[in-house]
């Protein structure tokens, strides 16, 4: 299988790439309210659920990753996280030889990094409630374009070249396309406006998020070429 | 669920239109080899079986498009087809309201006809092998440009908006974007150029076919509007 990036734009990974960058010393996705909530009080734990992007009743945090850019809140900290389609989707992809977690956020440390490992990649989309959605497949196509331009990347599959061309399509205006989208998403993305366009700006981390034995934890490509 | 239109670019309903357009009378898809088996021999039918792009031994034709345009030999005609993703789709989806045939051969047609209908419109892309594929997804996007184009329709599926974008990116030389494509189809184009070219080339038919009663039967609109 290879390497596995896990990719839920709006917003579980964009949010994950955000505490890491301020500070965060791990993340733990659960699948359920139930998981999360037992986190709930323990010190050095910050538990965050998302449940049709809204914050669930009784907790501190949500999926934003606005509200996880407070270096004095979160530095040092586990975050114990559940969301809609992310997390799940973490879930789904546990037993890759590696998983990895993608956003804008990270997009050229996360290219570099996966031109550097010499394996295959599967690019997971979360989109929405099992179906397809513009924005994780757009960033899915940005990473194909840095991958086939490397020249050591090649496609097996018809999706990632239509990522491709989709990403080759949208990537002048990000917002304009996902504003053009159906119905639900524009009443969320008025909503979220702030939240957007934070998460379809690239390259405000040189972290990526990697999961070891059911946590994520910050990979740093410069101090493993360092090594 | 109001109208489905069932895609198989490559090649059962390029193939359906273009037996309709050579005056076959009706198209019985059955899901097996063996259903098909059934119908060999009896006189006025013409039984095709695919299975993995190849003519399946003991039949007369496989889902080449090209083989369905000799009058003498199709017109008036019962086809009896099995195909390995296009009929399986076409099972998939007996329920809907109204079931039509989709392709390139009769794109201005279905169109047109979509947007008189004043209902809701599913485009059920048959893939291959339960994944994604370019050229229906691009055929797809084909559909969604006209439909949008007519005022008459919104999107409620950010796939749907997806297919448009790549559409607009592949419309100028479709055929050099699936010389792109995984080399799995690079293989396949190669041996069925001659079909590819002809399944790409809109607008060479006005018949739609619709399914009624397990069979599909050729709908043409001019007949329809001087009712």
């Amino acid at each position: 299988m290879g390497i596995v990036v896990v990719i839920d734009v709006l917003r579980a990974t964009s949010a994950m790439v955000t505490a890491f960058e301020h500070g965060v010393a791990r993340i733990i996705p659960v699948a359920t309210i139930e998981e999360a909530t037992q986190y709930i009080g323990l010190p050095g734990y910050i538990v965050a659920a998302e449940r049709d992007g809204e914050v669930v009743e009784g907790f501190q945090f949500g999926n934003s990753p606005l509200a996880f850019r407070d270096r004095e809140l979160v530095a040092g900290k586990t975050i114990v996280i559940t969301t809609t389609n992310g997390t799940r989707t973490i879930n789904l992809a546990r037993n890759a030889k590696q998983l990895v977690i993608g956003s804008f956020l990270n997009l050229s440390a996360l290219s570099e990094w996966l031109v550097e490992q010499n394996d295959n990649v599967l690019l997971l989309c979360s989109g929405w409630r099992d179906k397809f959605n513009l924005e994780d497949s757009i960033f899915a196509g940005a990473v194909m374009d840095r991958l086939l331009n490397s020249g050591k990347f090649g496609s097996e599959e018809d999706s990632s070249i239509a990522a491709k061309y989709l990403f080759m399509a949208a990537q002048e205006n990000l917002l304009s396309l996902l504003k053009a989208a159906p119905r639900r998403k524009r009443l969320e993305q008025l909503k979220l406006l702030d939240d957007v366009k934070f998460c379809l700006t690239p390259d405000q981390s040189r972290v990526i998020p990697i999961y070891r034995e059911g946590v994520l934890v910050p990979l740093v490509p410069e101090a493993v070429a360092a090594r």
